[in-house]
């Protein structure tokens, strides 16, 4: 059977664009001779919808949208994802839905079953689980329609009471399709490979699996749609960032084929290239979804500032990034070089804009109210401030979205100013360790010089005081980003940490500052998400408690 | 049967304390010759305690405090609140539980049937439902324990596909318990009235009903726990805001009782008493829970920050709260008395900053940049900005925290700067529209002028440029409060609002400032919620998106 894989960058809540692009895929498909063409979940409204699920107004635009997608499949079938009343009379007053439309219209509706409600995903709000299973016959063909959950319940301790595939087995499907929006994260897609296996294994099927493809604010889907045989090996799959559509034909050979290796996954292990096409598509969609081109930020001469540069030269064009260098008399003269010699080697616009009159000026005017007491935190974060008011002041006059250049360990510790660098509207680095920053750093040096190599063996500092370094207040970072790896990602408590072999005052120090510091990362940016556990929506903490 | 309802203030995580409270009420309540005391729902680790849950370590500290609890109840039955791990090798890792404690040790465990997982509301991202239903036997009465939820499924479509209670008839209970941990909004109380009368008229039964109180960040439990008899009469209501414990008798006259009247709501009316008594507590458990006695805020003259004022003053003492005023060039002379005069009918200390230095020095920084550009929002930005990094400092400096004085019309539409008058640590009035900020004034100037009225009657303005007012750039406030109601509370669509007579311009305009603000409110401090949809946790809409 030819069947057209359609990975397409959806826009949340455009129904006119997204059908608009599902409509054209129809075509292209038919034109190459497919006659089953299939799109991701909730590919009419973009994934995740959030609360504009409950707007009655949204379930009427996705229904009439469908007609009219329905409409265009004549001698072809389409299955597209998008949200479904439930009119059964009780629970949630939604499915989360294959729209399966041929022949001009609706024929079939198949509902998800398994819903995620875990780190990032809140289907349970939404949504009521299917219960029963019914397999979908296109040209012929009896297909098992499973929506991105319905076959990840795959861990040892199954997360799910129910399997919706064993029950679907036993209809006799030919082939299984499953339509999903799975957001990136640096193992995502090794994971993905060994769930299609495992899923081709067992029920001895191939797997046909379409996901996204595009940045949603902070979670970015990396497409990467593929179909495998009955033994899981990789026939075809799409490329990761980038629209695409491919035409497969199953056949005989696609069945009784020898089991594909096991895919060996090190979930310590960041996959450093894709992380970085990862942020690229993360900035530029932010950008171009949000109708925005142009992006400022802050140039310290450090490292993140200086990925995030070159990272966001890379998603808008050099010429609409406008890195600014803020020197107070505590910069370094290496920084300011550092940080010009960046900009010129990009090609980004760069100014230079000295904040100590503006700081002398505000520390005169406080000086009655602090009376005598001594220079200190208040007065860094004081500088840490009026560098954010004259970046947002900039972003405001010339219409610049400002970029926040802060990591994830930084992020983690709350080493950071609130309204200061901790600003901007979106965090580029805010889930990558500063250890990755280095990686990313040496991954976009991998042919020249780009970021100074000087910014990169330097000892991080935030340059407040005379003679500051990160390593005053922080442990190395060696050291501290294995350990909040353990704390955020693993989920490792107090005692746990400790049995790992981290040093019992060393855990209480850091988790004392991870969890006093939620109320700061409550008002952060939004931040591209890349790992497995991110800072943000996928990572629920009470601002008040107390807990070690 | 005597029972004791004890509804305390907990503290999320503080395994210690919350544990020592309990163990000081079960003393109580056996003195006071109770055979049970009940306590809310999630009495041990107090709620929500959100992704804590998520560590095995949190679970381990809660089985161990049980048992220490458990080993206080002698001659005394004990009903806690609290997670329980799901050992039935399927499904989520937990339960939300009762634990139900006499004799030294856990007698029986059961478990929540109902998952709330909508609004604030994420059960579902932890906990496994239950399925089967068994009462509890408690000195020779049967009972049906139950917990939140379980009785709530009350709407003309059911929300979920069971009704415990339904079951747990059949097994012929004498009694309905209640533990809940359910947050107040400004017509919470009466909704619980009703639910309860509902479940005591359905199953001819009295039901005791145990709530938490105290705030937890955003969420304000306001306790008003209950005992009614088989008719629904309230035969016992602990007060709202306040820890209490009290001792009732249910017996033969509590049965086979004429059914109380039902309970009237209307939906568009506040309780500004209630409504108000929540914000103080809100605020005074903010900061005691925190750790922090001290508050600082702007005060423009405005009504706004007047009432933020009045309120912390009363949660906090007056002394503990310093009121700043920032005027400008254009701040007008009766915005300065206006504001001094609330200080000092207050009582709080407060202090005069000009910020037009500082505001002239980074203009000047700012020339050669922004070229011939002319004055506008950018400069208007500034000056808000200005003002936070200077209330940042002294709250720095001082140990203070920056209360947030903006109103919920304003967060709605995007009114306000960013890093400006948006900052602070806790929003107060976030969830306060602006119509009801003015009867908040009344109430509290409801024995004297403590607001001054010149604050209450001047038409609002931000005083950014010259003879500002806020209706310059917003619909009237009367019309644009309605609109927001129905948009954001109700979830009414574009059409439907038009339907409801709302000028069509004026809901496209209104709609999409909502939409395009969305970046700026998730940068907002966490609000306290006295609404059913208080923007925060409660509202999850996409930054990234196109829908009107």
């Amino acid at each position: 059977m030819k069947i057209a894989l359609a990975q397409l960058n959806y826009l949340i809540g455009d129904f006119t664009g997204n059908s608009q692009k599902i409509i054209g895929a129809i075509a292209s498909a038919r034109k190459s001779g497919a006659e089953l063409v299939v799109f991701a979940e909730m590919a009419l409204t973009g994934y995740p919808a959030g609360d504009y699920l409950e707007f009655d107004d949204f379930i009427n635009q996705t229904e009439n949208h469908i007609q009219l997608i329905a409409a265009e499949c004549c001698g072809i079938t389409a299955i597209v994802g998008g949200p479904s009343r439930n009119l059964t009379g009780k629970g949630k007053p939604l499915f989360n839905s294959a729209w399966v439309l041929a022949e001009g219209k609706v024929q079939q509706l198949v509902h998800k079953s398994l819903l995620p409600n875990y780190d990032v995903f809140d289907e349970y709000r939404y949504f009521e689980p299917a219960t029963g299973y019914s397999l979908s016959q296109i040209n012929g063909t009896l297909m098992a329609v499973t929506i991105c959950e319905d076959i990840w319940n795959t861990g040892e301790i199954p997360l799910y009471q129910r399997f919706p595939l064993d029950e679907a087995i036993t209809l006799k499907p030919e082939l299984i399709i499953n339509i999903a929006a799975s957001p990136f994260h640096y193992n995502q897609a090794l994971n993905r490979r060994q769930v299609m296996r495992d899923n081709a294994l067992k029920y001895k099927l191939p797997v046909v699996y379409v996901n996204q493809v595009g940045a949603q604010t902070e979670l970015i889907f990396d497409g990467g749609s593929l179909a495998c045989d009955s033994g899981g090996n990789v026939r075809t799959i799409l490329p990761f960032f980038a629209e695409n559509l491919q035409i497969i034909e199953t056949e005989k050979s696609w069945y009784n084929v020898l089991p594909a290796a096991e895919v060996l996954i090190d979930e310590t292990e960041v996959d450093i290239a894709l992380m970085h096409d990862a942020l690229v598509l993360g900035i530029r969609d932010y950008f171009g979804k949000m109708g925005f081109s142009k992006a400022v930020l802050g140039l310290s001469g450090g490292i993140d500032s200086a990925v995030t540069l070159a990272l966001s030269a890379e998603a808008l064009g050099p010429e609409n990034v406008h890195g600014i260098l803020l020197p107070s008399e505590f910069s370094s003269d290496h920084s300011i070089a550092d940080a010009k010699g960046l900009a010129l080697s990009l090609g980004c616009p760069h100014e230079i804009i000295q904040i100590a009159d503006v700081f002398q000026t505000l520390t005169d005017t406080m000086q009655p109210f602090f009376k005598e007491l001594p220079f200190g935190l208040t007065e860094e974060n004081m500088q840490a401030r009026i560098r954010a008011v004259i970046l947002m002041a900039l972003a405001n006059k010339f219409g610049y979205i400002l970029l926040n250049t802060s990591n994830k360990s930084e992020a983690a510790v709350g080493y950071g100013t609130l309204y200061g660098d901790m600003c901007g509207g979106l965090s580029v680095l805010g889930d990558v360790y500063k250890t990755d920053v280095y990686q990313l750093a040496h991954y976009i040096n991998r042919e020249k010089e780009i970021i100074p190599l000087n910014s990169i063996v330097k000892p991080p500092s935030a340059e407040l005081r005379p003679g500051q370094k990160d390593s005053d207040s922080l442990p190395e970072y060696e050291v501290l980003d294995k350990l909040l790896f353990q704390y955020i990602e693993k989920r490792k408590g107090r005692m746990e940490l400790e049995k790992m072999g981290f040093e019992p005052q060393l855990v209480a120090r850091v988790l004392k500052m991870v969890n006093s510091n939620e109320w700061k990362r409550k008002q952060s940016p939004p931040i591209l998400r890349v790992s497995p556990k991110a800072f943000g929506g996928g990572r629920r903490m009470p601002i008040v408690g107390k807990y070690l």
